[in-house]
């Protein structure tokens, strides 16, 4: 397991974002995924999430089949 | 003081982005900015830095004197 970021923009409301963020968690167990945390700003409408996962696709999937695919997902090996 | 994500791209090696970080913390406090977190991918350069601050323009101003401006800093008032 490593840890990763990802971020996207999505233009959704901090409701449909906790939505969002909910059925990434109903399914993260079946790709071997935690998503440890997420922050979101509702007027751009960017959200990040840290997750460990045993890769960056799994984060992904998780994400395409919650309905919200990443713009991006990167491992993150460096942290303070 | 609001939390703020803010992510950038720069291709540097592993020891470098320590360094970075290490700039950023030496003079956060003229602007009243506190780096809580920075996460960073060394193959891809990407960093992300999650800070307390007073504005989003506090945080890259900071960025900005140490030499390495973010491509995005987000007010990220939603968090789980």
């Amino acid at each position: 397991m490593a840890q990763f970021m990802d971020h996207g923009m999505k233009d959704i409301t901090a409701d449909q974002l906790m939505q969002a963020h909910q059925a990434d968690l109903a399914v993260e167990r079946e790709e071997g995924v935690r998503f440890e945390k997420a922050w979101a700003d509702p007027s751009s409408g960017t959200v990040y999430c840290l997750s460990a996962a045993p890769s960056a696709e799994a984060v992904q999937r998780i994400h395409a089949r919650a309905g919200h695919r990443a713009d991006e997902v990167h491992p993150v090996p460096l942290a303070t």
